[in-house]
């Protein structure tokens, strides 16, 4: 099944600057080969659900590793059997409607 | 690793009353023998990541098995490595507060 | 416009316990007269849409004059136009369906 | 008070093509004059607290305006008041520590 989803990674008790943890994230996500887009509020990541939500799992992981004693993620997860669609459609699909 | 998720599924193209879909969900997540809550905007569970996660996998195949040719899910997830935590112990945590 | 909504504020650069934080902004809410109800991952909220986002205004506000220097929320959002529903409405619309 | 959000606006019985009503969003967003990133799974959007959620609420209306009966929405907010922040610098900070 594939899966299209929105992963904000938000690590407490470390301060307010979180880029580090964040940047650790993407680093997990494309050492698993998955494809990334990183905006201001969160990682867009495309790809086979089991091996998404291996990454994101590690993610936990890793920022746990890198000293946070709590984690807070929010995830959006798309999924569809009416069509295959990846992340560039979808924008795509809305830029073309807005000419 | 432990896990507080609250999970908030949305089928898209089956009209606009979802419950019967988000009942569905409930009955994967208790069959998986989680501890749930469910809410006006979404389910409470805690339990084993691999647990959860399994179940909420389960919730997406079994919408779209439902019917539902799109599902589009947001969850929040949190983790804690400095002491156990549990669902009521959050809401207990903050109910003290307000007395 | 009748809103239902599901509040969760993480304050940043505070450490890792955020109750306090949390009962603040339900002490908010509640005196803005909203009907809420707080689970282990964020509050519910039923009202008038102008009344519900001024007293999630204000949440933040009150979060920051708490000390936090950073504040992530998320909130969803729904409103139906083709029926009145409340929070209630919704719960039992599920729980009727796992009987 | 200065905001960066990322909205997700999810039309209910409309089907399961959503993307004209997320670009009727983005219109709304732009012509109140917000700067404005659209990803695969939402907007990012910043400015001044009000105006942002003056174009919100009037992102509701007008998708129930265009015919959809039910709106499900997710929303993240991030306020600080330690120090001014771009949607620009939140994702220069991630992309220097990725180098």
């Amino acid at each position: 099944m594939n899966v299209i989803v929105d992963l904000c990674v938000v690590p407490l008790g470390v301060g307010v600057s979180v880029s580090a943890y964040v940047a650790e994230c993407v680093r997990v996500l494309r050492d698993a080969g998955l494809a990334t887009h990183t905006h201001a509020y969160g990682t867009n990541i495309e790809g086979d659900w089991d091996q998404v939500f291996a990454a994101v799992k590690q993610c936990h992981e890793r920022v746990h590793a890198l000293g946070a004693p709590r984690v807070s993620t929010t995830i959006k997860i798309g999924t569809r059997t009416d069509r295959m669609q990846t992340m560039d459609d979808k924008v795509r699909s809305v830029e073309e409607k807005l000419i």
